[in-house]
């Protein structure tokens, strides 16, 4: 059995599972996980007091009320529910326009393809974020285009895109803007009060720091009542799904109840921390020790500092011929940490990520063991 | 707080959470849940070889093999699991016929309309099994038909329909049969060994034990791979699923870890309590404690004897002017138990089931609450 290093963040606790440092699923709290240790009846009171509770919590945190912006979560994984966005939000004869620089605007284009979205692909470089000038002239020449998706944080590279910007010009050309907001959601700042939205999708297993297997979408109020008829699946139909809640407050299938129980502990916990000033903070610290230690290291990160998100980093490969990604890896999961493949499609890369159950003390621990590893490899002497 | 009742069941242990005799989600072992309390990197080697041996592990169950037939889990509900097997496995012009007498055939009717695939239901009363010379005259009547989706147990009233029969007739017809097997998979038997079936759906949280968060569905090989272009959904494609788990040994999207090391946990108990027949066995005798005590009591069940599943049980709603379900709800939950409403639409009634890990002992404590309640609310004397 491998020594599990263990971090001096109060609510992380023994458990066998390496550290993961990765863009999820995450390390997570033992609290949190406790809390899947009870059996719930999904349709019984107490349980739709917490769909509820949980539902409420996330609208307010994305800076909207239940009212003005409900929160309308899915069975699956996140990208569950950015299929059941696009699906249920955007009319089959809109025309979409995905703003891409990685795998997650990829897949958007791909959902859309294979729902029969009639779309466009505005593709940049990877390691940059959205070209807004790009993007103000493709708007100018194509009027047809209805709907624009973003992804917030690109995970491919841990690129921030221009969020407010990009909003700001969709509202004045008056077209709808939905948010992949799947690695950026209760870290960095994304609020229907500040941004003109139409709806963003995220998970409970990102930078919310519960377990994997749900997602979730907050939109306008208007935009799912518009929806009715717009999706071609009954599971991933959000219009149907939020119109369920409504009548009974029940999910209309069976939920992950652990899950969702999980994930309304790791809310408390979101929220003892400071919510997201607290929560991004502690990522930006966590993000800060690790490219201040990689550079130390002599690793190249591939992102510019102003364009990265506190949520993973992207190191380039080593040029050294001793480097073999699988044998670092496994190395450093010997010492109790996982990290993650890149993914970028140019360079030879590998990430790690910010994000989870994880504090500066356990990072600094991290760069302790990535140095030791590094020197047993022949990557440094 | 409600006092509890304590089983004698060896694995089930203290949980604040009321005994759940529905159908799903059921009341789990403590093991089952306590394998939630650790995290798993998705996309690491100890990850991929949970998923292998969960996926090994329900082909053998399905009395089939990994080469021969497939398992191929799906995040999300039961539902989630049955929209993908229809989107996936029949084609976009075939014509289905499904056998209904319950909500749950109903709802793959609405499956099959929203996912635009030609379709015919022949429906018959919801307390009597599937009609087979109906069935025989509507196969001679419209050779149109390619595809036959039977749910086996239709949990609306626990009726257990005639899989083996139905399986000779469509076999004999030359028509791909396609089973809903939510409610039966590992406790009644239904096996690729035994009977012709293209494919059958389940869940991680039904007579299995599991938790909530995972379908999946079990087919022949060459249904998946058929069915490449079938399906109008990236998440809830099957093909690709699978092909994702032939590439790498990876699901293609994030996976519910913490419930999939629930579900390998609870089948482990599977196998110590004696696979099918020690599980099948369990229920059976719940079922006959429950259908006794309930005579005992002055109430009736709707389904006859031979058609009864030992799975879930309906009543009949009490005559008595004193009967009110929310009240009996109630004041059972007050002594720790969950029972479930009816779903008969002919006839008022409510629910009570006989899985989960609830044992004979079990069983009778709730049928001795279930008398002092109904004496308490002057339901008898």
């Amino acid at each position: 059995m491998p020594h599990f290093q263990q971090s001096v963040f109060p609510s992380m606790e023994l458990s066998d599972s390496p550290l993961l440092l990765t863009p999820g699923p995450l390390t997570t709290s033992a609290e949190t996980r406790a809390a899947m240790n009870r059996d719930w009846g999904s349709r019984d009171e107490a349980f739709i007091a917490l769909t509820a509770r949980i539902r409420r919590r996330l609208s307010l945190i994305a800076g909207g009320t239940p009212e003005s912006h409900p929160c309308v979560p899915i069975q699956g994984s996140g990208t569950f529910a950015v299929e059941a966005m696009i699906g249920s939000l955007i009319p089959r004869d809109g025309k979409v326009l995905v703003l891409e620089n990685g795998a997650y605007g990829r897949r958007i284009g791909e959902i859309c393809r294979i729902l029969d979205r009639p779309f466009v692909m505005l593709s940049g470089p990877e390691t940059k974020p959205t070209d807004l000038d790009a993007f103000g002239d493709r708007l100018a020449e194509d009027p047809a285009i209805t709907d624009i998706v973003l992804v917030h944080c690109e995970t491919t590279t841990g690129v921030l895109n221009p969020l407010d910007d990009v909003a700001a010009m969709a509202e004045s050309a008056g077209k709808r803007l939905l948010i992949d907001a799947m690695s950026s959601f209760g870290a960095l700042p994304i609020s229907f009060r500040d941004t003109r939205m139409t709806a963003l999708a995220a998970s409970s297993n990102k930078c919310l720091e519960g377990v994997p297997g749900i997602g979730f979408v907050i939109g306008e109020k208007d935009a799912f009542a518009r929806g009715t008829d717009f999706a071609a699946s009954l599971s991933l139909d959000l219009c149907a799904q939020l119109k369920g809640f409504e009548v009974n407050g029940q999910w209309r299938f069976t939920p992950p109840t652990h899950v969702i129980a999980a994930l309304d502990k790791a809310l408390d916990q979101f929220d003892a921390e400071g919510g997201l000033e607290g929560r991004g903070g502690r990522y930006a610290d966590n993000c800060h020790r690790l490219t201040a230690g990689l550079d130390r290291l002599g690793l190249k990160t591939v992102v510019d500092p102003n364009a990265q998100a506190p949520i993973i980093v992207t190191v380039a490969a080593p040029q050294s011929p001793a480097y073999d990604f699988g044998a670092l890896y496994d190395a450093l999961l010997g010492r109790g940490y996982a990290i993650y493949p890149g993914k970028l499609t140019e360079q030879d890369s590998f990430r790690i990520g910010c994000i989870g159950a994880i504090d500066g003390p356990a990072m600094d621990q991290f760069l302790a063991a990535l140095e030791a590893v590094m020197k047993e490899l022949g990557l440094i002497r």
